[in-house]
């Protein structure tokens, strides 16, 4: 299995993507691309998609970035991420991008950028660190 | 209106509570507490609960926790947050404990616990800081 | 070795304590506290002490909370930590406490706070997290 | 006075840049560059330089960047900063490099890359995000 169908079979078996509607658009070594339409019942009250939605597709694409780097058999597990929201969350799509900068046996570290797409402008709305390690399983 | 109120009111309209089924089961000053059963829906591809929702309720909790140190008429909205996942979200219910560890005019601090319950048994699952300001509406 | 003389030993190698005036004044099993003297070299442009000196003794105080909690043979590195200032650095001495709130195989959490001390009076001026890794030597 | 007088202006005075031997070597809008050349009074256990002294030039670097985007008048405050560590600090200098990423009435964001110099060879071996507040003086 090459890591492009690794990634994607875990991703599937994330319920939780399909619950929010998120969906993997890009894969690559180090690099993992999610989006996510927007839908009212992601809302805080504001009107906005709530921060912690952010983070979650910041954070699965980071994951999804650091286990294109793994060795197979390994699982990947997040040990800890840090969102700062930099706009409001407004716009059609959001767009998590996460790249791998460090990709060591035991810890990978992505860092994840997510903009909210209206028409065809993007605008950077968060920005993420995602640590993660790899597991024997 | 009293600061449980405004606080209440401000969780029923975060719709993503209740796509998720996450609830508000305490509001003290500087202090929340949001209860989340497990779902399956809300699952990574282990079967636990995404790291991303576990954040999702920690920052919630953070936000209630220092909307009701905040003057009337603020609004308030998260800067950052960072969660460290320190056991797998395993369990029957989650939930989210937050403390403003400061609170000023502009920026209030909550430290926040997430805790998964099976039966009677609590395990501490993740810690969360939380930075938050208040805008004038 | 028992793990007070591991850890006072592994403190007096870090050089910068020296620099900065830093000690070493508690060791429990999961629990380090720091205290360094407020000098005008520590300071940034307000005459507060720097939110790096702040941050070098919440992280040195987790590291040696976590060190407490490894396995011999093993060294202790700093994966990461954040740090929020709470308050201006003010006072006569600053004071590190740090606990683990979570020590496994590879992957041990700290929690750093840093009071600040005027005669008698301790303010909250930062808190941390620290998450470091334990590496076979 | 310009922008890049007021900031070579306040590192002057954060004395313990001094203490450590970090030198302003750039700034333009927008952004900063602090170097550091290696001393053994810097060093943690390993003889690596102290994850402390590597947080403070980011978060150094992170302050002057936000800086030369706050109006006249107004000082700059860090409120958070969260640092990874990806190599060994080991070299003859470290190089912290920050950037804006969102800079706000209010609030701006920087990001810090933190790299060791070896000759003429770099290598990254920190990143960091700088959260900073503008109070009015």
């Amino acid at each position: 299995m090459n890591y492009r169908e690794k990634v994607r079979k875990s991703f599937k078996q994330q319920k939780i993507m399909g619950l929010i509607g998120a969906k993997l658009t890009g894969v690559k070594k180090g690099f993992c691309e999610i989006q996510l339409p927007y839908k009212t019942v992601l809302t805080q009250q504001d009107g906005f998609v709530h921060a912690g939605i952010i983070g979650t597709i910041a954070d699965s694409a980071g994951g999804c970035a650091a286990y294109t780097m793994m060795e197979e058999g390994a699982s990947v597990l997040t040990i800890e991420y840090k969102l700062n929201l930099l706009a409001p969350a407004a716009g059609d799509m959001f767009i998590a991008r996460s790249r791998a900068v460090k990709a060591g046996k035991a810890i990978t570290v992505c860092n994840s950028e997510v903009v909210a797409r209206t028409g065809k402008k993007e605008k950077l709305c968060a920005t993420a660190t995602v640590t993660l390690i790899a597991l024997k399983k």
